[in-house]
């Protein structure tokens, strides 16, 4: 498959999604939005790979959302606005989702992110597991400064990286964020001192989440994601419901030998998911 | 109009609140809490500026609550204990909601923090949208100190301005934190080595915040206090009905101009508020 | 009382809980999970302590569950996978409920770690107070390792201990964190360079913490821990409602005097609590 | 005082409220909005009676909101959407904070409805204690026949006080639901057969609430409110909290030995709210 | 389009979807839970129809979900318990989401059920808007009386069509419930004494809702839902900001105007979906 | 063993628990409380019986808390009030554990009720899953005429048993509700013309659900207690996560099998809970 917005390539149980419109700086054009989940529904429900990284091409890893885009959402200039809300509201609605498949998947997602990650980047990579950067990097709530409020993932994410009045001054004042402070804030994973070097740590982080046994990794994926959302007795209740099934005897074996071994366990792939 | 705790300025869209007795260490006096959210709603509603700057004067920014008035919380001591528990279940709701008018208004809240800031004076600052220090500033969870829990707004808020474990040490324990460990976690956006310096800052961050259109402003503060309070569907949920309306081409136009113009954007500003 | 796992002495009104298998790398054997609880209980029930130290022997402070006692989870292996789901979720529950017993606990909890924090144990000091390391200690959430998903509590209370992004990865590559990395994301309240020191420093904040007013003490940890799981708005109204009947004029009286003199103020001891 | 919408009166700490416009269908004017809360708060927070009465006068209940107000929701037709969606969002929030009055106050509220009750009078009604009703009256969530969603109140009570398909089906058709079909469901506790009757038997009902104590009649009201928007365990840990300081041994003797006398006890009224 | 399982028609802005397969008591087979959400979101997102009455045909409304799909869920028994849990839980959550269709989509869905409603088809009816019923119909949750607990969306929904305490007799017991009490409990809106009457009356109503505003009703069954999951200050917020854009004062005039004429108004249907 | 206040048989898989107190008219005295827990404990962790009845002897059900015991609540007068209120709170906390016990044990347990059911009496039948009455039977939330706010358990089960509006009469006013009424509400699921009728049809109704699979009632019991306290999506994710494990296919053969054959199928007990 070739998409105008993304090279994807797999290897070693890893996929590789690379943003390749450097040319437009990344901007997110409509094919972005819905390639994207397609891209990452792939390798997923077919059990291609067991982590994903996601990096970019250029001086800039994503400018944000297409402009001309966005003048098409709510469509009909004429309608009255209710209409144009509703409309509206199903295309943001469609944005949303499109992003949120990053953290509905079962495999953990790594944004390896150079240069600048501007407006709807940052709605972008608030919705990976794992953030890593270059030196010059940098991220930037580009909303504010062309007369929006953020509305495809930003908020409700980015609480969980970073204090909330460093969010409160990002989103107020739309200037830029530099990879010192979100390394010191925890945004970011790692930092590192070019895009080679940060592309090879990222797919070997990639590679070792790889090795894991991928239910494991799929249930540690699931129940932070739970975490986040509901309070501490209702996670502990859900990880005790989530176990009774999937504890396995033979996978947690051959773990416990190939820790002991310092080899790679075998593990089965997650099982495929067939889509009606 | 004059205020026996505060002064007040506005001046190029930023209103400036200046606590003024230094002589009593700033302590919070029964005036203090019934005229903030006076002040606030003053400048809010009547759209008499785009940002608020709290900052105060003397070694002291803030002694806490004026014990004084603390012994006439729940009136009469001859009232048996569940009169007087209702009578001060309501004094506290009344001090709670006052500090909670810088959370609630519709414009950010940018305070400076020179000296001390203890009991009361963290429960004020930890409602504010974003907090500057100077580096001889700490703060003082000193209500264990004079054996009480704090009770108008610190903990609920304090624990997504740093780590769990880090609140509960300065709970139990009732230390001061200096403005290095403040910095660190992300309490204080950022750190000054004089008042004078800080507050030129205070209100040049307060100037960036209201050359943005106030209405995106408006929404990122609604959105961001939402996100803070319910899980990541629901925020999202909310951010796409709130556009529905909130976006307006004109002003994203305007914006998207000054922007590519270097010049600040010319916005409307907040529709003012009739109250009944 | 002499147990498998543990040394318990009290003093000055400080507990301290010491593992005592170091020769099993402090493994959480079955009489860990059973005894811990009833150690914690019999020590705040009746007001034996107002602060407890939880500390360690030898290189490792825990290196996580007995797999031993992991084989007989779920019990006999003839059962269909329904009873043994059954069984499992009660086993898992009570595995749950023991370290819980640290966080429902009136009083609170330091933790001073040394040498490895393994898989069980990090279960266990997410569920403290207050974490303290030496400067060689590390965490290691091991039980992607050994092909598990962590169940017995770490997901729900790391997240509220460093950034959502650095838990994923440490839970997705099993890779060991040090007492830097935990001290710069506020897992750690402090770090030293010696578990004698660590211990010493440990039993003085606990000291520190039992020279203030218990009743006020056991405020702010439930108001901690009921703010964690709510909103801000549920918080502020239950802090109101616990103090309806929590302030104590007479202990403030004497805390203020005390905290004027300069002296350890005298306080009573939490009710001891009788149960049925 | 006297009001446009309103006559008040208080007789045996029981006050009367009653919609007097009976000329205009008792339609809910801008006065009735700002008056109706103002009129709750004098009676309550000066503990002037201890059960409210809401009756009505004419064949029309309460036809609903004026509509010539309607058209100034939103002020000036010349803003943008943004600001128009502003300044109504406050509107309304105004409309639903004076509703909510009845819900927030502490004394218990009945309300007597004869003929319709209609749009705006349903999101009143919706927002007591407890209705009663005539057999000829009715309701109508007549917001749908004039092209509106309800929004002052209707849908997230009404929910409590009857079966979702039932609320759908009145909300989508705008029919009328008469005292027989309200009677069955629970939406009325009690129907008459005369406006006279009701409004007596409301009397009647709002003084035997007036002779229980007032401190547990206000604890019942706000847990029961509490209980309604949280989960049960939630609710069991708010009742316990509560009634730390809410038992009074005094006016449970006074109670039990009224009750065993069969005599109507004394007791304190709710002590008085001192607004600042 | 012709489907196995369904007829599908459309008239007057009403759809009738019809359950086809009387000769198999019309038991859900795999086509059924994959054509209905298709069915409802081509008449949703193309806005063919304002409202929608599903009813079906023979002596059984529906015998549940078809027991030789059911050995097929969860694949090939030769998998270890997680991977059969993994694909279980996938195709679990997609035959949920089937059934969600009825109330995800904008418009009201009427569902009219002669005979048994059985096992899966509760699960149906109670994520339908309004349920009528003939005299001789009844519901089962037959589950229990298969071995299994029902999973496609019975408890959470029916809980608020009827008390708890019946619903836990009807969820252990397996007994069938009649139209009498169904109609007792609201669980019906109305009860028929033959089909063609329900099914006359279902189109009727449907009719009803056909001839209101479009976007208002909407807004209705968004916020009903909305209210029915969250508590009553966030709906009262969610409808203020749901309704900053969708007042819209054509249709509320013309909406007036033919409520005057007693006619039908003439309103726009909503807006048509695009889906990427 | 044998009980002050219970008398307790076990026959056919289901257990009876017979309050035993006549002469006393049934009041909860301390070891009322203790042993109920226990006694629920020792059926369910044994698996001794698949379901429970509890009924009365004598003309009251149970005349609610012994007085006796209330005074000793919060123990020695002579503490302070926050001394006092920490206690209360241990006791009431214990009180409400008491009675949650009907709704945490694993099996289902049916309530019959002659005559009156006062106070306590209230808080321990709205525990239960199923409420059968006899024709003079009646319920009355005696809290209020002595002087209290209710405090273990009935207001949060009570919403889910009738409407909001009736609770709040029963609530305020302190009236009897009579076997009709509560029928009428559905808060009994059937009325009975004697106790032994009641009875017989309370041990019938145990026995069809000792009839069904126990692992399955199970599921349902669990499943609809969450659903009570959570919304649809998180409910319907709860059912999909329990049942990757609680799906039996022998169990569901048997079941089906049974059921066509129509005798009772043959299903293994719950597992056994070892405490440690």
């Amino acid at each position: 498959m070739s998409y105008e917005c993304f090279d994807v390539s797999i290897e070693d149980k890893v996929a590789h999604i690379v943003l390749s419109r450097p040319e437009k700086r990344n901007a997110m054009a409509m094919s972005f939005w819905t390639d994207l989940p397609k891209i990452i529904a792939d390798i997923d429900d077919n059990a291609k790979a067991r982590a994903i990284v996601i990096s970019s091409t250029g001086p800039i890893f994503c400018a944000g959302i297409d402009l001309t885009m966005l003048s098409s959402v709510g469509g009909d200039g004429n309608k009255n606005k209710a209409d144009y809300g509703a409309a509206f509201l199903d295309k943001v609605t469609q944005l949303q989702d499109s992003l949120s498949s990053l953290e509905s998947c079962r495999i953990p997602v790594i944004i390896a992110i150079q240069g600048g990650c501007i407006g709807g980047g940052v709605d972008l990579v608030t919705a990976a597991d794992i953030r890593l950067g270059t030196d010059d990097s940098y991220i930037c709530i580009q909303e504010i400064n062309v007369g929006m409020t953020a509305d495809v993932g930003t908020f409700p994410r980015i609480l969980n990286h970073m204090p909330e009045g460093i969010v409160r001054e990002l989103a107020y004042t739309g200037r830029k964020m530099g990879s010192k402070e979100l390394m010191k804030h925890g945004f970011y994973n790692e930092v590192y001192d070019s895009q080679e070097a940060m592309v090879v740590a990222a797919l070997d982080m990639a590679k070792t989440i790889a090795s894991k046994p991928p239910l494991a990794v799929y249930g540690c994926k699931r129940i932070i994601t739970y975490a986040r959302d509901h309070n501490t007795r209702d996670t502990l209740d859900q990880i005790g419901v989530w176990n009774m099934s999937m504890l396995i005897p033979s996978e947690m074996m051959e773990a416990m030998q190939a820790n002991m071994q310092k080899r790679d366990g075998t593990y089965s792939d997650l099982p495929k998911r067939k889509k009606a």
